[in-house]
């Protein structure tokens, strides 16, 4: 048996700064998806396999408060790597869809645009981890940082990420459209500022462009 | 203070396959190096660290079987990159001289030669952690693989590596000797079958031409 006939599903992964609304709306579109007779892999990142969780755990643990940002690379990638090979291309190859909350370009945008880790380095380990692989479309959920901010205190969380100033998020979210603005053709932009309704109504169009 | 003038220490790696005389012999020379005065760090890879301890965790633990060798790589070099940034480096910047038990030819001989991952991928990681980094010199300790192994019986261990066949270690043991072929000015080879007292008789040859 070749690889050459096998079926291969879409990679669709979900961006934007925290309380932008991917998680409430991932599940919106996977029921829409779901309803059009398509199997998917809903899963997120960093994580994804209990190996990834493993990591994950590291990464976030208080135990390690010094880890040096190459360090912190090289284990997000590792989640990522296992997660690719275990989870999301045998997904891919039997022909399902697989909707992604975060991915690479969450790299890009956190540690590269906020947190200044070399942008080369991250280049350097996507194409080693991934080859050619990258999303066949990514939606952004863009948002004004603070809006999202205020909907994630709302949400009744407080988690690390509010430590961060405000200036750290802007950089996130310039990061993630300088990205859109290159990739015309992989990504889809939500104004995620507006009420859900209208939000989702926009997701109603850019799905019916993707969705046969 | 500019590094311009920071003291530097010699950085120094020992390689070789199972039961060769790394452990026993680093020893004889961490003495011997510190009866010239000189303050050293005597280290081992992978560990070094706390954080690097709990990857080495990840790495040898029987809950992920399935561990993908990419995954396993950018585990190792994580682990490098803390061990590195967080001890040898400044260790070095110290004055100290660093004698680590093996290193990142280990990572060439038996994830590369003995199986089989790509040494383009190896290579990357190498120059992304490392930069221009190497160690000053390498003790290259070169024995036929099955007396390694017999002597490492002999210590009354058993672990996980005496489930490779013979072929594993001599494929290991080749990748180290053209390593050394190919890096002449920083190899130094051991001839490490005879008996301990002739072995470091040439041990003492060698550290003659770098102590001064
Ligand atoms: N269009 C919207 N208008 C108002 N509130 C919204 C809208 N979309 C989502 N929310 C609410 O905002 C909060 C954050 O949404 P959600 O958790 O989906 O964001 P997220 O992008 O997944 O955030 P995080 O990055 O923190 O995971 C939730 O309480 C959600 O109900
Ligand atoms: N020249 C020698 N002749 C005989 N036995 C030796 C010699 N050198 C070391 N040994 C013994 O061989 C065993 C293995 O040595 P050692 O632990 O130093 O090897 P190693 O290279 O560190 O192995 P490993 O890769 O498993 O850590 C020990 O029991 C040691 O005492
Ligand atoms: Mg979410
Ligand atoms: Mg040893």
């Amino acid at each position: 048996m070749t690889k050459k006939n096998a079926k291969h599903g879409l990679f669709i992964s979900f961006e934007g700064v925290e309380g932008a609304g991917k998680t409430t709306n991932i599940e919106y579109i996977a029921e829409k998806i779901e309803a059009s007779g398509q199997e998917i892999l809903l899963t997120r990142e960093p994580g994804g396999t209990d190996l990834g969780e493993a990591i994950r755990e590291l990464l976030i643990s208080k135990e390690f408060p010094e880890m040096h940002s190459t360090t912190e690379l090289l284990l997000m990638f590792a989640a990522r790597a296992e997660h690719l090979h275990r989870k999301i291309i045998p997904s891919l190859e039997q022909g399902r869809w697989v909707l992604c909350d975060r991915f690479t370009d969450a790299t890009y945008a956190y540690q590269g645009a906020g947190r200044d880790i070399d942008l080369q380095n991250i280049q350097t380990l996507e194409n080693l981890v991934q080859g050619t692989l990258r999303p066949d479309y990514t939606f952004l959920f863009d948002i004004d940082a603070d809006i999202g901010l205020a909907r994630a205190k709302n949400r009744g969380e407080t988690d690390r990420f509010e430590q961060q100033h405000l200036d750290f998020f802007n950089r996130v979210r310039s990061a993630y459209l300088k990205m859109a603005e290159e990739n015309p053709q992989r990504y889809r932009i939500v104004n995620a500022q507006y009420d859900l309704q209208t939000v989702q109504k926009q997701i109603d169009t850019l799905l019916g462009q993707i969705i046969q």
